[in-house]
């Protein structure tokens, strides 16, 4: 079979670490499987290179920032594959140019465009294993070498992995696979064997640290079979992201995600004009602000309240837009002491009574829920920050996920 | 004018030095010169890697050294190009495949093949000034990039200055030109303005540590006109290595050059046998050991002595092929205690009394002169080392080199 595999910054962090990251590769390679490897530069390696880059200018040239930084990975791919070729297997480093990688031109946040296996096609008839400098491409334009910015070494994987139809692509880093919740909030979380795709995007927030939506959402599309594991305890088997259909009695929950990183913004008595609603989301969304859940309500009154989150960091941004609609309500505030949880999974589309579980569980801990938004696949809810652990522990006990 | 400028890893060994060095590109530029800056990696930075490879392995793939190596080069094109970029100049990074330079695949010794300008030529027309990263190139035969090996960013200069047909290729090191011997020994030594090729390579000892004869060779072969100078000092002018002809009233000698490393072999009382001397050169040079100076005498015996001598660095080697001839003569000696003064002058040609000058000049100072050996442009004699630096001013003032 042919595994591509990923290793992180942390993963060849170190000479030991790369060494390490030998012993990982000889393992699938003695057992007889085909091996791709993506690395990443050493750990640091990419700030110091972006640091020198600053010492000269604040906004340095895109294309010389690419040359500068591809460097980092084109040091690891050389290292393990000198580490692998000493202990008497057949290797070669591959540039993202050698691995026929092509992009945009788009320096410094190109797009992967076509890659041209035959290089590596053939290094594989010829039973090397191949160790790719990841994170790079060559322009298509120009032929400049590029980078694929932030999470572009997973992007290589996937990307690799896809083109060269591989049957598995592991992404190792210094976490061990996707959980139930974040551990350090509920620590009968456990690890999950298998999760789908979609699953693993509305996760977001658990895997933020160990896999990019960017990456997810190519190897959905491309049909990639997806491991999350660590390369510091490669025994364990790590959690597989596929497609649903190849997961066999999908749990009705599979996870429970939290995000701090939220403001609800509130908008009160709002005028009874046609489109307003309409008008405002679209400000925003020119300001590049991402709204997330929204709930307008009529109250006793009579009256409209209109209430959305965005992202913390954008709250500056934000209230600058709502400037301009300020004689549009009676009062327009913003609370940042509010959280997100979400309940995930893909069983719900077949499962009643999901939802209104979760609501017992938290009216039982007298948690109050501000905003609900639900999807096929997640229900998610604003309640105040301050019970947003409480809340993450309840839902993981009242699904049952620690079983 | 096009200027082809190259800076070696002290020059470009910190932020600071490699921001200095945009400034002399500056300089150049604001005059209205096209530049092609070719760079090395900082310094520290080539062994560095060469360490984290040993870690790994004592012999490692050298196409693998060559992908790692070429990586600080490829480093210091981008931040010196960032750099000239932040102060308004177009400029442009290139790898050496993106320079057009083809080699063969002598992995960490290529040699180069040919050059494809077509790259630079746009870029020149463009406007742009050209940071190559030195020292490599890529393989004819199978696109993988290699490394030219020592003095490798030198000729990396010289071959493009040829292909270019540059007007001057200036080579930037920490010393400010080549003198008219050692300035430690004689501070009276002097600056040259002009020196042929070939008096370059004679005084190889004097500018060893600022250009190596690989590069002076292909200077002379391309017709590519040389200097050196200092990136430490770059308010002064140099010394420009050219053809003879371009040297007007060349004086008769340039300069005196001393080489301590030489150990002195002694055979006597070789025996009578047709083709002994030649058997004894043919078998040293089998084995690598390049013999520099040879005299055969008879002596009022009407015994035969030969006497040569070989860089101290293969004593060990040669006493092991001399054993085969220990059979061929009364007693062989080896004396390391020795050491050889050049006295190099393209005027010498023209010039007789030369000699005799310098056997004076020992003379009067009471050094004997143990083998004595002269080419149209050098006279070399072998002496007692502990009258090294004593026969070396001695000469200087002889033939006026201070004046």
């Amino acid at each position: 079979m042919l595994r591509v595999l990923k290793f992180g910054g942390t993963s060849v962090g170190t000479l030991e670490r790369i060494q390490s990251v030998a012993q990982i590769i000889k393992k699938f390679r003695d057992a007889g499987d085909d091996i791709v490897a993506v690395v990443s530069a050493m750990s640091g390696e990419t700030n110091k290179l972006l640091e020198y880059a600053e010492h000269f200018s604040k906004t340095p040239n895109e294309a010389e920032v690419d040359m500068l930084l591809s460097s980092g990975e084109r040091v690891t791919s050389a290292l393990l594959s000198i580490a692998l070729n000493e202990q008497g297997y057949n290797t070669t480093s591959m540039s993202g140019r050698e691995a026929g990688i092509f992009t945009t031109s788009e320096h410094t946040y190109a797009r992967i465009e076509t890659i041209d296996t035959a290089n590596m096609q053939n290094a594989i008839k010829e039973g090397k294993i191949i160790i790719v400098a990841g994170f790079q491409g060559v322009s298509v334009e120009n032929s400049r070498v590029t980078t694929l910015g932030r999470g572009g070494s997973d992007l290589t994987a996937v990307a690799l992995a896809g083109a060269l139809q591989a049957d598995l692509c592991e992404i190792y880093t210094d976490v061990d696979g996707i959980y139930t919740t974040d551990p350090r909030i509920e620590p009968k979380a456990k690890k999950l064997d298998k999760i789908s795709y979609e699953e693993m995007l509305e996760l977001a927030s658990l895997g933020a640290k160990v896999l990019q939506n960017r990456s997810v959402e190519m190897a959905k599309k491309l049909n990639v079979n997806l491991v999350s594991r660590s390369s510091f305890t490669p025994e364990i088997e790590g959690t597989l992201i596929t497609k649903e259909e190849n997961i066999m009695e999908a749990p009705v929950v599979s996870g429970i995600a939290l995000d701090k990183n939220q403001v609800r913004v509130g908008m009160y008595g709002v005028v009874d004009k046609p489109g307003i609603a309409s008008s405002i989301f679209t400000a925003l969304a020119d300001a590049n602000i991402n709204v997330d859940m929204i709930v307008q309500t009529v109250g006793l009154d009579n009256k409209t309240n209109l209430d959305f989150t965005i992202p913390t960091a954008d709250v500056q941004k934000a209230t600058k837009v709502m400037e301009n609609f300020k004689n549009d309500s009676q009062k327009i505030d913003y609370n940042d002491a509010i959280c997100k949880v979400s309940i995930v999974g893909v069983g719900m589309k077949s499962h009643t009574g999901v939802a209104s579980k979760a609501f017992t569980a938290l009216a039982s801990e007298n948690i109050n829920i501000r905003i609900i938004s639900t999807s096929e696949i997640k229900i998610s809810m604003i309640i105040e920050e301050k019970y947003a652990e409480l809340a993450v522990r309840a839902l993981h006990d009242a699904y049952e996920l620690d079983k």
